[in-house]
Protein backbone atom coordinates (compact mmCIF):
# COMPACT_ATOMS: atom_id res chain seq x y z
CA UNK A 1 0.00 0.00 0.00
CA UNK A 2 2.41 2.48 0.52
CA UNK A 3 4.38 2.42 -3.06
CA UNK A 4 3.66 4.19 -6.12
CA UNK A 5 1.35 7.31 -6.21
CA UNK A 6 -0.17 8.71 -2.96
CA UNK A 7 -2.32 11.71 -3.11
CA UNK A 8 -2.74 13.82 -0.32
CA UNK A 9 -6.05 16.01 -0.80
CA UNK A 10 -7.20 19.36 1.24
CA UNK A 11 -9.82 19.04 3.85
CA UNK A 12 -11.73 22.10 2.04
CA UNK A 13 -14.00 23.92 4.17
CA UNK A 14 -16.84 25.82 4.04
CA UNK A 15 -17.90 28.81 7.01
CA UNK A 16 -15.18 27.25 9.30
CA UNK A 17 -16.70 23.99 8.64
CA UNK A 18 -15.05 21.05 6.76
CA UNK A 19 -17.25 20.94 3.71
CA UNK A 20 -18.51 17.19 2.60
CA UNK A 21 -18.88 18.34 -1.13
CA UNK A 22 -16.16 19.83 -2.42
CA UNK A 23 -14.05 17.27 0.22
CA UNK A 24 -15.73 14.11 -1.59
CA UNK A 25 -15.69 15.62 -5.02
CA UNK A 26 -11.88 15.58 -4.70
CA UNK A 27 -11.48 12.09 -3.24
CA UNK A 28 -14.18 11.25 -6.58
CA UNK A 29 -11.05 12.52 -8.87
CA UNK A 30 -8.58 10.72 -7.22
CA UNK A 31 -10.48 7.57 -7.65
CA UNK A 32 -11.18 7.76 -11.28
CA UNK A 33 -7.43 9.20 -11.57
CA UNK A 34 -6.46 5.70 -10.17
CA UNK A 35 -4.12 6.64 -7.46
CA UNK A 36 -2.36 4.23 -5.52
CA UNK A 37 -3.39 5.29 -2.06
CA UNK A 38 -4.88 8.44 -0.64
CA UNK A 39 -3.60 10.17 2.37
CA UNK A 40 -6.22 12.63 4.41
CA UNK A 41 -5.78 14.63 6.82
CA UNK A 42 -1.99 15.48 6.44
CA UNK A 43 -0.35 18.58 6.34
CA UNK A 44 -2.41 19.02 3.12
CA UNK A 45 -5.37 18.30 4.74
CA UNK A 46 -5.22 20.30 7.71
CA UNK A 47 -5.98 18.16 10.22
CA UNK A 48 -4.04 19.92 13.18
CA UNK A 49 -6.57 22.70 12.58
CA UNK A 50 -9.56 20.15 13.00
CA UNK A 51 -11.93 18.82 16.14
CA UNK A 52 -11.01 15.03 16.82
CA UNK A 53 -14.81 14.48 15.90
CA UNK A 54 -14.42 16.59 12.60
CA UNK A 55 -11.08 14.25 11.47
CA UNK A 56 -13.25 11.22 12.58
CA UNK A 57 -16.33 12.18 10.55
CA UNK A 58 -13.84 13.41 7.11
CA UNK A 59 -11.97 9.62 8.07
CA UNK A 60 -15.48 8.00 6.84
CA UNK A 61 -16.67 10.64 4.13
CA UNK A 62 -13.00 9.57 2.22
CA UNK A 63 -13.18 6.09 3.08
CA UNK A 64 -16.72 5.88 1.69
CA UNK A 65 -15.83 7.98 -1.53
CA UNK A 66 -12.59 6.10 -1.96
CA UNK A 67 -14.62 3.40 -3.19
CA UNK A 68 -11.57 0.58 -2.14
CA UNK A 69 -8.93 2.33 -2.89
CA UNK A 70 -6.63 2.63 0.27
CA UNK A 71 -6.91 5.23 2.43
CA UNK A 72 -4.22 6.38 4.90
CA UNK A 73 -5.46 8.65 7.65
CA UNK A 74 -3.24 11.21 9.36
CA UNK A 75 -3.26 11.04 13.12
CA UNK A 76 -0.79 13.41 14.53
CA UNK A 77 -1.84 15.74 17.23
CA UNK A 78 0.35 16.98 20.06
CA UNK A 79 -0.58 15.03 22.71
CA UNK A 80 -0.17 11.33 22.70
CA UNK A 81 -3.20 11.10 24.80
CA UNK A 82 -4.97 12.39 21.46
CA UNK A 83 -2.97 10.29 18.80
CA UNK A 84 -3.98 7.43 20.29
CA UNK A 85 -7.48 7.90 20.11
CA UNK A 86 -7.34 9.20 16.30
CA UNK A 87 -5.84 5.74 15.39
CA UNK A 88 -8.36 3.94 16.95
CA UNK A 89 -11.28 6.42 15.08
CA UNK A 90 -9.36 5.69 12.01
CA UNK A 91 -9.31 2.06 12.45
CA UNK A 92 -12.88 1.88 13.65
CA UNK A 93 -14.02 3.55 10.61
CA UNK A 94 -12.07 0.96 8.30
CA UNK A 95 -8.72 2.85 7.26
CA UNK A 96 -6.08 0.84 5.68
CA UNK A 97 -3.14 2.68 7.26
CA UNK A 98 -2.63 5.71 9.76
CA UNK A 99 0.31 8.37 9.14
CA UNK A 100 2.02 10.28 12.06
CA UNK A 101 4.55 13.34 12.59
CA UNK A 102 5.77 14.13 15.68
CA UNK A 103 4.19 17.18 15.86
CA UNK A 104 5.29 19.53 18.51
CA UNK A 105 4.84 22.47 21.05
CA UNK A 106 7.57 21.92 23.26
CA UNK A 107 10.48 20.64 20.54
CA UNK A 108 10.76 17.22 21.71
CA UNK A 109 13.88 14.89 22.04
CA UNK A 110 14.90 12.03 20.46
CA UNK A 111 13.46 10.13 23.69
CA UNK A 112 10.54 11.21 23.65
CA UNK A 113 9.38 10.88 19.74
CA UNK A 114 10.76 7.09 20.08
CA UNK A 115 8.05 6.64 22.63
CA UNK A 116 5.08 8.42 20.97
CA UNK A 117 6.16 6.33 17.95
CA UNK A 118 6.09 2.93 21.09
CA UNK A 119 2.60 4.00 22.20
CA UNK A 120 1.10 4.56 19.71
CA UNK A 121 2.02 1.16 17.71
CA UNK A 122 1.19 -0.66 20.23
CA UNK A 123 -2.13 0.25 20.25
CA UNK A 124 -2.99 0.30 17.12
CA UNK A 125 -3.10 -2.59 14.82
CA UNK A 126 -2.73 -0.32 11.25
CA UNK A 127 -0.10 0.12 9.31
CA UNK A 128 2.21 3.07 9.77
CA UNK A 129 3.79 5.52 8.15
CA UNK A 130 6.31 7.52 10.00
CA UNK A 131 5.61 11.18 8.79
CA UNK A 132 9.26 13.03 8.86
CA UNK A 133 8.74 16.44 7.97
CA UNK A 134 11.11 18.91 10.01
CA UNK A 135 9.24 22.49 7.73
CA UNK A 136 6.07 21.90 9.89
CA UNK A 137 7.52 20.04 12.96
CA UNK A 138 10.44 21.50 13.35
CA UNK A 139 11.93 18.10 14.88
CA UNK A 140 14.90 16.41 12.72
CA UNK A 141 15.06 12.85 12.95
CA UNK A 142 18.45 11.19 12.99
CA UNK A 143 19.34 8.01 10.99
CA UNK A 144 19.74 5.95 14.55
CA UNK A 145 16.04 6.98 15.23
CA UNK A 146 14.93 6.14 11.92
CA UNK A 147 16.57 2.33 12.58
CA UNK A 148 14.81 2.38 16.19
CA UNK A 149 11.38 3.70 15.16
CA UNK A 150 11.56 1.23 12.29
CA UNK A 151 11.45 -1.68 14.54
CA UNK A 152 8.01 -1.44 16.39
CA UNK A 153 5.36 -3.36 15.39
CA UNK A 154 3.59 -2.19 12.08
CA UNK A 155 6.09 0.49 11.13
CA UNK A 156 5.46 0.17 7.00
CA UNK A 157 6.72 3.62 5.28
CA UNK A 158 8.65 6.75 5.93
CA UNK A 159 7.95 9.83 4.32
CA UNK A 160 11.26 11.71 3.85
CA UNK A 161 11.65 14.98 3.11
CA UNK A 162 12.35 16.16 -0.31
CA UNK A 163 16.19 15.25 -0.49
CA UNK A 164 19.54 16.19 -2.38
CA UNK A 165 19.00 17.61 -6.16
CA UNK A 166 21.86 16.19 -7.26
CA UNK A 167 20.69 12.77 -8.70
CA UNK A 168 23.37 11.10 -7.45
CA UNK A 169 23.26 12.26 -3.93
CA UNK A 170 19.89 11.50 -3.45
CA UNK A 171 20.43 7.68 -4.64
CA UNK A 172 23.21 7.21 -1.82
CA UNK A 173 21.08 8.42 0.69
CA UNK A 174 18.17 6.51 -0.38
CA UNK A 175 20.93 3.03 -0.38
CA UNK A 176 21.63 4.02 2.86
CA UNK A 177 18.38 4.15 4.48
CA UNK A 178 17.41 0.93 2.65
CA UNK A 179 20.83 -0.33 4.20
CA UNK A 180 19.34 1.22 7.41
CA UNK A 181 15.79 -0.14 7.34
CA UNK A 182 14.32 -3.81 7.77
CA UNK A 183 13.46 -4.71 4.08
CA UNK A 184 9.92 -4.11 4.50
CA UNK A 185 9.52 -0.82 5.07
CA UNK A 186 9.22 1.56 2.25
CA UNK A 187 10.73 4.93 1.35
CA UNK A 188 8.29 7.77 -0.12
CA UNK A 189 9.64 10.77 -1.00
CA UNK A 190 8.01 14.12 -0.42
CA UNK A 191 8.82 17.92 -1.38
CA UNK A 192 6.93 17.92 -4.85
CA UNK A 193 9.70 19.25 -6.40
CA UNK A 194 12.43 16.81 -5.66
CA UNK A 195 9.44 13.60 -6.31
CA UNK A 196 11.21 13.03 -9.53
CA UNK A 197 14.36 12.87 -8.37
CA UNK A 198 13.45 11.38 -5.46
CA UNK A 199 11.46 8.24 -7.58
CA UNK A 200 14.47 7.93 -9.87
CA UNK A 201 17.06 7.81 -6.84
CA UNK A 202 15.10 4.65 -5.90
CA UNK A 203 12.22 5.84 -3.69
CA UNK A 204 8.95 3.40 -3.49
CA UNK A 205 6.18 5.92 -2.98
CA UNK A 206 5.53 9.92 -3.70
CA UNK A 207 3.85 11.37 -0.65
CA UNK A 208 2.46 14.01 -3.05
CA UNK A 209 0.47 16.96 -2.96
CA UNK A 210 -0.14 18.01 -5.87
CA UNK A 211 -1.52 14.71 -5.96
CA UNK A 212 -4.20 15.27 -4.01
CA UNK A 213 -5.45 18.39 -7.17
CA UNK A 214 -3.83 17.20 -10.26
CA UNK A 215 -3.74 13.46 -10.06
CA UNK A 216 -3.20 12.98 -13.90
CA UNK A 217 -0.21 14.66 -13.68
CA UNK A 218 0.83 12.97 -10.46
CA UNK A 219 0.90 9.85 -11.77
CA UNK A 220 2.36 10.44 -15.22
CA UNK A 221 5.22 11.82 -13.25
CA UNK A 222 5.39 8.66 -10.78
CA UNK A 223 4.69 6.41 -13.80
CA UNK A 224 7.60 7.67 -16.58
CA UNK A 225 10.58 6.18 -17.21
CA UNK A 226 13.21 7.81 -15.14
CA UNK A 227 14.31 10.83 -18.14
CA UNK A 228 10.97 11.56 -18.74
CA UNK A 229 9.89 11.86 -15.22
CA UNK A 230 12.23 14.48 -14.45
CA UNK A 231 11.67 16.63 -17.49
CA UNK A 232 7.80 16.27 -16.64
CA UNK A 233 8.48 17.68 -13.11
CA UNK A 234 10.72 20.31 -14.81
CA UNK A 235 7.64 21.06 -16.97
CA UNK A 236 6.21 22.49 -13.17
CA UNK A 237 8.80 24.64 -12.30
CA UNK A 238 7.30 27.92 -11.94
CA UNK A 239 4.71 25.72 -9.47
CA UNK A 240 7.55 24.54 -7.50
CA UNK A 241 8.22 28.12 -7.35
CA UNK A 242 4.89 29.39 -5.74
CA UNK A 243 5.24 26.14 -3.65
CA UNK A 244 8.75 28.07 -2.28
CA UNK A 245 7.60 31.59 -2.37
CA UNK A 246 4.02 31.11 -0.46
CA UNK A 247 3.82 27.12 0.91
CA UNK A 248 2.47 24.41 -0.93
CA UNK A 249 -0.50 24.39 1.03
CA UNK A 250 -1.38 27.91 0.63
CA UNK A 251 -0.91 27.46 -2.92
CA UNK A 252 -3.29 24.00 -3.39
CA UNK A 253 -5.99 25.41 -1.49
CA UNK A 254 -5.87 28.45 -3.58
CA UNK A 255 -6.06 26.37 -6.65
CA UNK A 256 -8.94 24.45 -5.49
CA UNK A 257 -10.85 28.04 -4.79
CA UNK A 258 -9.59 29.00 -8.70
CA UNK A 259 -10.47 25.41 -10.20
CA UNK A 260 -14.15 25.92 -8.45
CA UNK A 261 -13.35 23.11 -6.65
CA UNK A 262 -13.62 24.42 -2.71
CA UNK A 263 -15.93 27.36 -2.37
CA UNK A 264 -13.13 30.54 -0.61
CA UNK A 265 -12.22 31.16 2.02
CA UNK A 266 -11.47 27.09 2.20
CA UNK A 267 -8.52 27.57 4.10
CA UNK A 268 -8.53 27.67 8.40
CA UNK A 269 -8.09 30.63 9.28
CA UNK A 270 -5.74 32.33 10.80
CA UNK A 271 -4.00 30.15 7.17
CA UNK A 272 -5.12 32.66 4.15
CA UNK A 273 -5.07 31.51 0.85
CA UNK A 274 -3.29 33.74 -1.85
CA UNK A 275 -4.40 37.52 -2.47
CA UNK A 276 -4.22 40.27 -5.36
CA UNK A 277 -1.22 39.58 -7.33
CA UNK A 278 -0.18 36.04 -5.65
CA UNK A 279 -3.43 34.61 -6.78
CA UNK A 280 -3.37 36.23 -10.24
CA UNK A 281 0.01 34.96 -10.74
CA UNK A 282 -1.16 31.59 -9.78
CA UNK A 283 -3.91 31.59 -11.72
CA UNK A 284 -1.65 32.31 -15.00
CA UNK A 285 0.65 30.15 -13.85
CA UNK A 286 -2.15 27.39 -13.91
CA UNK A 287 -3.40 28.16 -16.81
CA UNK A 288 0.08 28.03 -18.57
CA UNK A 289 0.59 24.59 -17.23
CA UNK A 290 -2.72 23.31 -18.81
CA UNK A 291 -3.79 22.61 -15.03
CA UNK A 292 -7.17 25.23 -15.48
CA UNK B 1 -2.75 44.56 35.65
CA UNK B 2 0.63 43.65 33.36
CA UNK B 3 3.20 44.71 35.92
CA UNK B 4 5.12 43.36 38.27
CA UNK B 5 5.77 39.59 38.98
CA UNK B 6 3.26 37.63 36.41
CA UNK B 7 4.13 33.20 37.73
CA UNK B 8 3.60 30.64 35.25
CA UNK B 9 2.46 27.99 36.93
CA UNK B 10 2.16 24.13 35.43
CA UNK B 11 -0.74 22.63 34.67
CA UNK B 12 0.05 18.92 36.72
CA UNK B 13 -1.31 15.86 35.58
CA UNK B 14 -2.21 12.84 36.90
CA UNK B 15 -3.01 9.70 35.27
CA UNK B 16 -3.07 12.00 32.38
CA UNK B 17 -5.61 14.31 33.14
CA UNK B 18 -5.18 17.84 34.88
CA UNK B 19 -4.42 17.22 38.69
CA UNK B 20 -6.78 19.72 40.40
CA UNK B 21 -5.46 19.58 43.92
CA UNK B 22 -2.11 19.78 42.86
CA UNK B 23 -2.68 22.78 40.55
CA UNK B 24 -4.56 24.43 43.21
CA UNK B 25 -1.83 23.81 45.57
CA UNK B 26 0.73 25.39 43.01
CA UNK B 27 -2.07 28.53 42.96
CA UNK B 28 -2.21 28.69 47.15
CA UNK B 29 1.81 29.38 47.03
CA UNK B 30 1.51 32.03 44.46
CA UNK B 31 -1.37 33.82 46.10
CA UNK B 32 0.67 33.37 49.55
CA UNK B 33 3.63 34.94 48.47
CA UNK B 34 1.68 37.64 46.65
CA UNK B 35 2.50 37.44 42.73
CA UNK B 36 0.83 40.78 40.89
CA UNK B 37 -0.82 38.12 38.65
CA UNK B 38 -1.00 34.97 37.75
CA UNK B 39 -0.64 33.66 34.08
CA UNK B 40 -2.43 30.05 33.33
CA UNK B 41 -2.10 27.49 30.51
CA UNK B 42 0.61 29.10 28.91
CA UNK B 43 3.44 27.21 27.67
CA UNK B 44 4.65 26.32 31.14
CA UNK B 45 1.10 25.30 31.71
CA UNK B 46 1.29 22.98 29.42
CA UNK B 47 -2.35 24.48 27.34
CA UNK B 48 -1.65 23.09 23.88
CA UNK B 49 -1.71 19.38 25.39
CA UNK B 50 -5.18 20.25 27.05
CA UNK B 51 -8.81 19.83 25.54
CA UNK B 52 -11.13 22.82 25.72
CA UNK B 53 -13.18 21.64 28.24
CA UNK B 54 -10.24 21.10 30.66
CA UNK B 55 -8.52 24.40 29.99
CA UNK B 56 -12.09 25.78 30.89
CA UNK B 57 -12.08 23.63 34.22
CA UNK B 58 -8.44 24.31 35.40
CA UNK B 59 -9.28 28.10 34.66
CA UNK B 60 -12.39 27.98 36.75
CA UNK B 61 -10.22 26.48 39.04
CA UNK B 62 -7.67 29.10 39.32
CA UNK B 63 -9.74 32.10 39.43
CA UNK B 64 -11.25 30.59 42.52
CA UNK B 65 -7.92 29.88 44.24
CA UNK B 66 -6.28 32.76 43.31
CA UNK B 67 -8.60 34.67 45.79
CA UNK B 68 -8.74 38.32 43.85
CA UNK B 69 -5.13 38.32 42.98
CA UNK B 70 -5.75 38.51 38.57
CA UNK B 71 -5.51 35.47 36.61
CA UNK B 72 -4.49 35.98 32.95
CA UNK B 73 -5.31 32.97 30.92
CA UNK B 74 -3.25 31.64 27.94
CA UNK B 75 -5.96 31.08 24.29
CA UNK B 76 -3.43 29.98 22.21
CA UNK B 77 -4.87 27.21 19.82
CA UNK B 78 -3.91 26.53 16.27
CA UNK B 79 -7.30 27.39 14.81
CA UNK B 80 -8.49 30.85 15.15
CA UNK B 81 -12.05 29.28 15.64
CA UNK B 82 -10.19 27.67 18.85
CA UNK B 83 -8.82 30.81 19.83
CA UNK B 84 -12.05 32.81 20.23
CA UNK B 85 -14.31 30.33 21.61
CA UNK B 86 -11.02 29.79 24.08
CA UNK B 87 -11.46 33.79 24.93
CA UNK B 88 -15.14 33.27 25.16
CA UNK B 89 -14.14 30.59 27.69
CA UNK B 90 -11.85 32.61 29.63
CA UNK B 91 -14.30 36.05 29.88
CA UNK B 92 -17.20 33.96 31.22
CA UNK B 93 -14.63 32.13 34.03
CA UNK B 94 -13.87 36.02 35.06
CA UNK B 95 -10.11 35.73 33.82
CA UNK B 96 -8.95 39.32 33.95
CA UNK B 97 -6.89 38.91 30.61
CA UNK B 98 -5.53 36.86 28.16
CA UNK B 99 -2.14 35.35 26.81
CA UNK B 100 -1.96 35.11 22.80
CA UNK B 101 1.02 33.43 21.42
CA UNK B 102 1.06 33.11 17.16
CA UNK B 103 1.05 29.10 17.79
CA UNK B 104 1.01 27.28 14.32
CA UNK B 105 1.63 24.12 12.65
CA UNK B 106 2.63 25.76 8.85
CA UNK B 107 4.43 28.86 9.35
CA UNK B 108 2.54 32.02 9.51
CA UNK B 109 2.56 34.76 7.67
CA UNK B 110 2.73 38.37 9.08
CA UNK B 111 -0.91 39.08 7.76
CA UNK B 112 -1.95 35.86 8.88
CA UNK B 113 -0.19 36.83 12.54
CA UNK B 114 -1.88 40.22 12.20
CA UNK B 115 -5.49 38.85 11.38
CA UNK B 116 -5.49 36.39 14.11
CA UNK B 117 -4.87 39.35 16.84
CA UNK B 118 -7.59 41.48 14.87
CA UNK B 119 -10.73 39.25 15.15
CA UNK B 120 -9.60 38.06 18.63
CA UNK B 121 -9.49 41.60 20.29
CA UNK B 122 -12.85 42.31 18.44
CA UNK B 123 -14.21 39.03 19.81
CA UNK B 124 -13.22 39.68 23.27
CA UNK B 125 -13.67 42.37 25.70
CA UNK B 126 -10.71 41.43 28.29
CA UNK B 127 -6.87 42.97 27.90
CA UNK B 128 -5.11 40.76 25.49
CA UNK B 129 -1.31 39.84 26.33
CA UNK B 130 1.02 39.62 23.03
CA UNK B 131 2.77 36.44 23.35
CA UNK B 132 5.79 36.63 21.43
CA UNK B 133 7.79 33.07 22.20
CA UNK B 134 9.74 31.77 18.71
CA UNK B 135 11.13 28.97 20.46
CA UNK B 136 7.57 27.61 20.65
CA UNK B 137 5.72 29.57 17.96
CA UNK B 138 8.98 29.52 15.75
CA UNK B 139 7.53 32.99 14.41
CA UNK B 140 9.20 36.00 14.51
CA UNK B 141 7.54 38.94 15.04
CA UNK B 142 8.82 42.67 12.86
CA UNK B 143 8.98 45.48 14.79
CA UNK B 144 6.26 47.12 12.04
CA UNK B 145 3.59 44.19 13.56
CA UNK B 146 4.41 45.06 16.37
CA UNK B 147 3.22 48.48 16.15
CA UNK B 148 0.39 47.07 13.73
CA UNK B 149 -0.78 44.92 16.75
CA UNK B 150 -0.64 47.33 19.53
CA UNK B 151 -3.60 49.72 17.86
CA UNK B 152 -5.54 46.90 18.19
CA UNK B 153 -8.79 47.56 21.04
CA UNK B 154 -7.58 45.45 24.18
CA UNK B 155 -4.22 44.68 23.45
CA UNK B 156 -2.62 45.74 26.50
CA UNK B 157 1.02 44.10 26.82
CA UNK B 158 3.76 42.45 25.28
CA UNK B 159 5.49 39.40 26.57
CA UNK B 160 8.74 39.76 24.92
CA UNK B 161 11.67 37.06 24.42
CA UNK B 162 14.68 37.15 26.88
CA UNK B 163 16.51 40.10 25.09
CA UNK B 164 20.32 40.68 25.26
CA UNK B 165 22.38 40.15 27.99
CA UNK B 166 24.48 43.22 27.47
CA UNK B 167 22.87 46.23 29.52
CA UNK B 168 23.44 48.73 27.08
CA UNK B 169 22.15 46.74 24.49
CA UNK B 170 18.72 45.71 26.42
CA UNK B 171 17.83 49.28 27.43
CA UNK B 172 18.18 50.20 23.85
CA UNK B 173 15.41 47.67 22.57
CA UNK B 174 12.96 48.27 25.54
CA UNK B 175 13.40 52.37 24.72
CA UNK B 176 13.15 51.20 20.97
CA UNK B 177 9.72 49.41 21.40
CA UNK B 178 9.07 51.97 24.29
CA UNK B 179 9.34 54.48 21.37
CA UNK B 180 7.47 52.19 19.06
CA UNK B 181 3.75 51.23 21.34
CA UNK B 182 1.39 53.38 22.69
CA UNK B 183 2.07 54.68 26.24
CA UNK B 184 -0.48 52.34 27.87
CA UNK B 185 0.99 48.84 26.40
CA UNK B 186 3.64 47.02 28.74
CA UNK B 187 6.07 45.36 27.88
CA UNK B 188 7.37 42.15 30.41
CA UNK B 189 9.98 40.45 29.51
CA UNK B 190 10.62 36.39 29.35
CA UNK B 191 13.36 33.96 29.41
CA UNK B 192 14.30 34.17 33.29
CA UNK B 193 17.71 34.01 32.69
CA UNK B 194 17.55 37.54 30.90
CA UNK B 195 14.94 38.56 33.61
CA UNK B 196 16.54 40.49 35.99
CA UNK B 197 18.66 42.40 32.63
CA UNK B 198 15.09 42.92 31.12
CA UNK B 199 13.97 44.65 34.53
CA UNK B 200 16.70 46.48 34.98
CA UNK B 201 16.45 48.24 31.00
CA UNK B 202 12.89 49.08 32.38
CA UNK B 203 10.71 46.27 31.13
CA UNK B 204 7.37 46.57 33.57
CA UNK B 205 6.84 43.18 34.08
CA UNK B 206 8.03 39.54 34.63
CA UNK B 207 6.76 36.96 32.83
CA UNK B 208 7.98 34.01 34.74
CA UNK B 209 8.94 30.53 34.61
CA UNK B 210 10.07 30.08 37.86
CA UNK B 211 7.85 32.60 39.73
CA UNK B 212 4.98 29.53 38.86
CA UNK B 213 6.78 27.68 41.51
CA UNK B 214 9.41 29.73 43.67
CA UNK B 215 7.01 32.85 43.69
CA UNK B 216 9.28 34.12 46.63
CA UNK B 217 12.73 34.09 45.12
CA UNK B 218 11.22 35.81 41.68
CA UNK B 219 9.61 38.09 43.74
CA UNK B 220 12.72 38.92 45.43
CA UNK B 221 14.40 39.42 41.99
CA UNK B 222 11.10 41.21 40.66
CA UNK B 223 11.39 43.69 43.48
CA UNK B 224 15.04 44.28 44.61
CA UNK B 225 17.13 47.32 43.25
CA UNK B 226 18.86 47.09 39.90
CA UNK B 227 22.51 45.66 41.22
CA UNK B 228 21.07 43.57 43.54
CA UNK B 229 18.54 41.84 40.78
CA UNK B 230 21.42 41.06 38.72
CA UNK B 231 23.14 39.39 41.50
CA UNK B 232 20.06 37.10 42.85
CA UNK B 233 19.55 36.22 39.30
CA UNK B 234 23.33 35.04 38.72
CA UNK B 235 23.24 33.07 42.02
CA UNK B 236 20.86 30.82 40.06
CA UNK B 237 23.00 30.38 36.86
CA UNK B 238 23.02 26.34 37.45
CA UNK B 239 19.46 26.46 37.30
CA UNK B 240 19.37 28.84 34.39
CA UNK B 241 21.97 26.32 32.90
CA UNK B 242 19.55 23.21 33.10
CA UNK B 243 16.45 25.35 31.69
CA UNK B 244 18.75 25.86 28.22
CA UNK B 245 19.71 22.21 28.18
CA UNK B 246 16.65 20.97 28.53
CA UNK B 247 13.89 23.43 28.70
CA UNK B 248 12.56 25.25 31.51
CA UNK B 249 9.26 22.92 31.06
CA UNK B 250 11.03 19.86 31.55
CA UNK B 251 13.05 21.10 34.93
CA UNK B 252 10.25 22.61 36.45
CA UNK B 253 8.00 19.91 35.58
CA UNK B 254 10.88 17.58 37.27
CA UNK B 255 11.21 20.15 40.60
CA UNK B 256 7.60 20.11 41.00
CA UNK B 257 7.83 16.42 40.84
CA UNK B 258 11.04 16.38 43.41
CA UNK B 259 9.26 18.90 45.48
CA UNK B 260 6.17 16.88 45.86
CA UNK B 261 4.37 19.32 44.03
CA UNK B 262 2.87 17.14 41.55
CA UNK B 263 2.53 13.08 41.01
CA UNK B 264 5.42 11.95 38.03
CA UNK B 265 4.71 11.60 35.17
CA UNK B 266 3.33 15.22 35.44
CA UNK B 267 3.58 15.87 32.19
CA UNK B 268 1.47 15.82 29.09
CA UNK B 269 3.14 12.40 27.00
CA UNK B 270 4.75 12.70 24.35
CA UNK B 271 6.86 15.30 26.95
CA UNK B 272 8.90 13.59 29.01
CA UNK B 273 10.06 15.10 32.62
CA UNK B 274 13.86 14.76 33.22
CA UNK B 275 15.13 11.23 34.05
CA UNK B 276 18.53 9.34 35.65
CA UNK B 277 21.36 11.50 36.00
CA UNK B 278 19.88 14.96 34.40
CA UNK B 279 16.96 14.48 37.20
CA UNK B 280 19.67 14.30 39.86
CA UNK B 281 21.78 16.96 38.66
CA UNK B 282 18.88 19.29 39.25
CA UNK B 283 17.73 17.85 42.42
CA UNK B 284 21.32 18.73 44.35
CA UNK B 285 20.96 22.02 42.13
CA UNK B 286 17.72 23.05 43.82
CA UNK B 287 19.31 21.94 47.20
CA UNK B 288 22.54 23.75 46.99
CA UNK B 289 20.29 26.91 45.59
CA UNK B 290 17.89 26.27 48.71
CA UNK B 291 14.80 25.60 46.69
CA UNK B 292 14.53 21.94 47.97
Amino acid sequence: MFTGLSAFPLTPLRDGLPDQAAFVGLIARLRRAGVDSISILGSTGCAPYLSQQERAEVTRWAIAAAEGIPVIVGISALSTREVVQLARDAEQAGASGVLLAPFSYQPLTEEEVFHLYETVTHQSSLPLCVYDNPRVTRFEFSDALYARIAELPGVASFKIPGGPANPNAARERVEKLRALLPAHITQGVSGDACAATGLNAGCDAWYSVIGGLFPDQALEITRAEPPGAIALSERLTPLWALFTRFGSLRCIASAAEILGLAAPPCLPAPLRALEGEARQELAEVLKRLGLA
